[in-house]
């Protein structure tokens, strides 16, 4: 029998009503002959609701009772989820993380999953049951309940994907895939029906919010088909899976773009050997991820270094900065709000010489401005004005003829 | 070290506000040098509003899930305590039912607890933690969670009372203790300072809800201390214990009273074996539990029979008296709900004559007519007019002098 992992977010399960329809779509899996986990967030807005009550009894809330108390969102939500499926007479088995035995590593409020004891819900799919398990969390060896932090339930989906050697993981959401590009920027994107791992990490870390960059890697890690569709209609969605299946290798597969960085940029040090390593490796201990790292060319044995980092971080990176140009007596350093991120993405591009240049040369057309520019082996990336995004990226989507299908 | 098990109810933790409230006193406690256990019920308000969210996605909401739900109420509240103590530089640990090893016997929504294995909260003790429990909840051998129903947190309390053999079993709540008599109805009553366990069966199931009937019988079993005191005063409360130990024993230790039920009675039935034994095995398989009966003196081999049931009963009451009417011939059947029981309770009156004698005399002159008697060993109960229950009470209140202290 087909076994399937589907995953319902917040705003699939947001009220009564959401729920009952969720219960509905499973249902109708159900009936399919498929064997069912099904793997829910907590209620949209219960998360926060939460985190107001411990805000209100202490100023630094303790880790471990966040912990305690965040878990019990998926728990409502994974016990009405089976109560809506049973009035439909489906037998459905709600599980805790506890319950299933989601053994995590003991970091509250961003653990990761150690493994998990396939056993509690194979004797209950074996039974028969539509198991409905709580995303988002595990328990540690202590027993403590921890969370898996922000999009830990599309983790948690996989995961369990991964240990139950599921056919197949499911990610419900409110998009009906992933495109070649923000159909709110471009009206002719299209829905991309198939896309490999690597091409879907490169476009969620580039702002293509419908997956958890995590997850992807997980599933990547343990060969799960993930499939992201929407909770609203009965589109296939996108597939996302291994290149080395019959994955059709386009050049470019889509364009991404995200505003949602800063740049800075340290001028004038001296070019030698530990400043680079000095900047990065003091930011990495204020946990600040750093994107894009451009540094010019010497002159005079003096240069300019810059990089991006997520707007959250800017305040903390401003001061990290202004210590450190001080140490290695840079002219000072510069920080840039108005920029954004556009980015081409496709395993072809590999094979293919001149992707990089094609791309430049659409956003001259344009008279879109590059500051900075980086490539990988599927990907290049161009820092430009944020005001010129949505110029940048309809460019790319015609130059890459990205509206046709199996176009690149 | 003194260890002491101390239980706040949903009222006392009904708001972020009140939970500071809560954690100020059990800092209290704690710098006085005590080692604690503190058990805490669901937010006001939370166990009615999971119940709607259940409501709205299914007519009838699986047992399993309702428990998989509510136990989440308990869990919220236990992890805002803990924040607010260690805001308060108090090391507390939240404990659900699981995580404490409460055993309970699976039965869903009204579950018994079967054992609980104390290493597990005795490790936190002895780490110095002061362990906050959730309270109305267990897991059973398959690892479900199972409520203990209403007033179950009292449950839980002395539960973990008995099994870490506490000094004491403190129940906080929103009076000063246990009176003489209702204060809204004697504007003199008198909180008693110490009341033995079987004066307080007779009083809670009269009607003094301060305490659940349950958990004063598991604390008789295992000789446990409780002490009902209240959240907002410094009163030491009413201590409720065994009676052999210093307790004096007064013939009359309070009045009580009910409001809450209704007479039925058959009328002109056979006075022959069998018939008593139908009625109340009919009831009882109902699951319908009858209070007060009375047989009157046979008259011409027919006799009049007569009980009480609570008010939510009535109508299923009905349906099967009016079936077994037809069954034994019986004239027909009666129901009055205009009834009140009032009741003296009291260890004394084991040793003293006349105190019924006393009680019927002090109704009589306040014109108090008296429809049905029953008596136990330690309490007299008559069935009088609903809308004689002040006039009664207050006359009983007098007659016994409860007003003065070591009255009786």
């Amino acid at each position: 029998m087909e076994l399937v992992v589907q995953k319902f977010g917040g705003s699939s399960v947001g009220t009564p009503e959401k729920i009952a329809h969720v219960a509905s779509r499973v249902a109708q899996s159900a009936a399919e002959g498929r064997s069912l986990v099904v793997v829910v967030s907590a209620m949209q807005g219960e998360t926060d609701r939460l985190l107001g009550l411990a805000g209100a009894v202490a100023e630094r809330p303790s880790p471990r009772e966040v912990d305690q108390l965040l878990a019990t969102g998926e728990q409502v939500s994974a016990a009405l989820l089976a109560m809506a499926l049973k009035e439909r007479n489906i037998s459905a088995w709600s599980m805790t993380g506890g319950q299933m035995k989601m053994r995590t590593d003991g970091s509250f409020s961003r653990a990761r999953i150690v493994n998990l004891d396939r056993q509690a819900v194979e004797n209950h799919l074996n039974a028969g049951h539509v198991v409905v398990a709580t995303g988002f969390q595990g328990v540690d060896e202590e027993g403590n309940l921890n969370t898996l932090g922000r999009g830990g339930s599309d983790t948690s989906a996989v995961a369990l994907a991964a240990a139950l050697r599921a056919d197949e993981c499911e990610i419900y959401t409110d998009v009906e895939g992933v495109f070649t590009a923000d159909p709110r920027i471009c009206p002719d994107a299209r829905k991309i029906d198939e896309i490999s791992f690597d091409e879907m990490m490169e476009m969620a870390s580039q702002g293509a919010k419908v997956l958890q960059i995590r997850s992807v890697e997980l599933a990547m890690n343990h060969n799960v088909p993930l499939r992201v569709r929407s909770t609203f209609s009965d589109d296939p969605g996108t597939l996302v899976h291994s290149e080395d299946d019959t994955i059709e290798k386009l050049v470019v597969r889509g364009v991404s773009h995200n505003k949602d960085e800063v740049k800075m940029t340290l001028r004038q040090v001296q070019d030698q050997p530990g400043v680079a390593a000095r900047v990065f490796s003091r930011l990495a201990e204020a946990q600040i991820n750093v994107d894009v790292i451009v540094q010019n060319t010497s002159m005079a044995g003096l240069t300019d270094l810059s990089f991006t980092v997520g707007m959250t971080d800017r305040g903390r990176s401003e001061e990290i900065l202004s210590n450190i140009a001080k140490e290695v007596n840079a002219e000072g350093f510069e920080v840039d709000d108005c920029i954004a991120k556009v980015s081409i993405v496709g395993v072809g591009m590999r094979a293919h010489a001149g992707v990089a240049a094609k791309m430049f040369e659409a956003l001259h057309q344009a008279a879109v401005n590059i500051q900075m520019i980086t490539t990988s082996e599927i990907k290049v990336t161009c820092v430009i004005e944020r005001e010129q995004t949505e110029t940048a990226v309809q460019a790319l989507h015609e130059a890459f003829e990205l509206a046709e299908p199996s176009a690149g």
